[in-house]
């Protein structure tokens, strides 16, 4: 018999991952290219060039006990200085090597951080809609969490109903921008506001607070945006990142923490997430992609590519009669369901082979995700169908 | 503030990594080839050429997206089918692709299966001497570590002291053969017994007892020692596998979770596992290393390496006077302490730069380990400094 809490997760499954499943499993049925699924963060853009040419050259020149070798679990020093330079010079910090952990994926980053920092019973605040992933990850170290209810006008935090969440067992805050589902920006007026809250809070409380910011999409923005990087507007920051969507390298898991020594206990907390890192059984970050990402800090994917999906798709949706708000990162959409019960609505696409995510998955329902990290094809093949859909829906 | 549980962790440190980074500091004072370090299982003996020749023609023929995407959490389904097969060759198993689920490592492979099986205050019983981590991968999802006293004798399970420590809320057992720290391989009636006990306290309590055999050691043996396989002798029986030790890839963190059809629920617990896998942010095993995998299926590196380091540690300590059984896998010697106190012991030996692990690290103190994947230079080098610490203690 399986544990009694991994009994319920197995019968919930992940809207997502059951998604992904299920597009397989209709590609088998009907043909992969009558499928539109929209339903998985995959990225469907090479990785650059220099990726592929980092592996055949670190294969064939670096001595291979090393390369494919155990290393400190945090990381080949010479890489995490390489990032920690890397980050000083785009974003005007003050890293070294010794603040960046490097990490299996954001996910992998994202489990050591909170192991390291949470005991049971402690509050993790999280914005809706958010990645429905944290919700395990949180669990998964008795953490708390509570949802900030979301802002549909924006989709900017409501950071007003925040400030009267934050209470003394509130450990951790956890961001991302651009996000996941929204593609929103979380602007710097809004991390200002954010940031004067969190230290008022910890004043009165006498408590630290972490700032989470999971980044794993930074890279991904379109037009003049910048993402601000947040270990400069709040000192209890620690950045989240991966590798997986900048360079489209989501199965290799490669990902780093950055703990900036401003962060209160950033020594106890760099040591805790090196022994975390080890006894999660991650061990250490893949050392090969380790080796790769150093030679690979100013390559990045083609992200005009799915700058076009984005156009094509948002455009072609509001037309349609379907009401969104135009992402500035990522590559999701979300839209705005025709009906209340946003499942009816996901239901009623698998007609027609197309994909989507409910916004339940992300704790704001009537609302539907939609990845367009696929290809401009089955944009322009699914579009005839979301225009019958919204026809079906009296749109 | 870090978590309580982790200040701790951090405080006591891993023996075997606090030595690790006590090596690097050392090799910067008095230069590498003045240390001796055989303080940690890191594989002295480079991957076969099959794992480069892999790599270089992956890269340059495979779809990139495909190789570098995400897939299934448990793994391509390919490289599963074709491990199932590859196991099924060799030890008559009846096994599928859907059998196997990819993992970060071994240690990534346990705590998934330990997050899919356990409720907080379930039993694990693990026999001494015994690999270190497993407190931390039990405690991580709340089970109660039960540890059966060594037998020195022959370092076999005292499976009389194991038949009375197995209850109603034992869960899970581990085993670990070819067995770090020892070196010692379980023998087949070991196995039988275990396993005859196993099914009888089973049917007392009307239980599920599962039975993980962790074996990254496997493929390193020496003379004509064979490995038992566990799924053959007990139905309740989930293998670890990795490829860290057989092919040298640590760093790499590849290896699989075996789930027979034979085992009591395993529909749920494959589930389970894939669940796992994800939400404990391991997502999937590193892409790239599963492809290699499946075309180095028959590959391993040089056993004899080892061997050679073996025959000379192990007649030199003994000569020198200390006492310790032969090992007939892994790469450790696991050795008598001349000092009731180990740790004096190691303390002593560091003078000479010599690094060893205190048995007190794998709950069997008075005895220190050696890991012999190291240069055969190296025991030439360090062997006069152990004969000199043998003089210093008296044998």
């Amino acid at each position: 018999m399986i544990s009694e809490k991994m009994k319920e997760y197995v019968e919930n499954g992940s809207a997502i991952r059951a998604m992904f499943e299920e597009g397989k499993q209709m590609a088998k049925e009907v043909g992969e290219e009558n499928v539109y699924d929209f339903s998985l963060g995959n990225p469907n853009v090479e990785p650059p060039e220099e990726v592929q040419e980092a592996i055949l050259d670190i294969v064939q020149t670096e001595d291979p006990m090393m390369l494919h070798g155990y290393m400190s679990n945090s990381g080949y020093e010479d890489v995490r200085e390489a990032i920690a330079d890397s980050i000083n010079k785009r974003f005007e910090t003050k890293l070294s090597g010794k603040n960046i952990v490097m990490t299996v994926g954001a996910a992998g980053g994202l489990n050591v951080i909170l192991k390291t920092l949470l005991n049971p019973g402690e509050e993790v605040i999280v914005f809706a809609p958010f990645f429905g992933e944290y919700r395990f990850y949180v669990n998964n170290y008795d953490g708390v969490l509570k949802i900030v209810p979301p802002n549909t006008e924006t989709f900017q935090p409501d950071l007003e109903t925040f400030e009267k969440m934050v209470t003394s067992k509130t450990k951790v805050v956890i961001v991302n921008s651009p996000n996941n589902p929204t593609g929103v920006v979380y602007s710097e007026e809004t991390i200002k506001k954010m940031a004067e809250i969190l230290r008022k809070k910890q004043k009165e409380y006498g408590t630290d607070i972490y700032l989470i910011s999971d980044e794993p999409y930074r890279e991904l923005v379109y037009g003049e945006i910048e993402v601000p990087y947040l270990t400069k507007y709040y000192e209890n920051t620690i950045v989240g990142y991966s590798y997986s969507k900048s360079l489209s390298l989501p199965g290799e898991r490669i990902g780093y923490l950055v703990i900036p020594d401003e962060a209160a206990d950033s020594e106890a907390i760099l040591d805790g997430a090196n022994v975390a890192t080890r006894i999660l059984g991650f061990v250490n970050a893949p050392s090969l992609q380790q080796r790769v990402i150093k030679r690979c800090l100013d390559a990045k994917c083609d992200v005009s590519y799915y700058n076009r999906n984005r156009e094509f798709l948002y455009e072609g949706l509001k037309e349609a009669g379907f009401s969104c708000i135009k992402p500035e990162g990522a590559f999701y959409l979300f839209v705005k369901s025709p009906v209340e019960e946003e499942k009816v609505f996901c239901e009623a696409a698998k007609k027609y082979h197309i994909l989507i995510v409910p916004g339940s998955s992300f704790a704001c329902p009537g609302y539907v995700r939609i990845a367009y990290c696929v290809s401009y094809e089955t944009i322009q093949k699914a579009m005839p169908y979301f225009k019958e859909l919204a026809k079906e829906f009296g749109l």
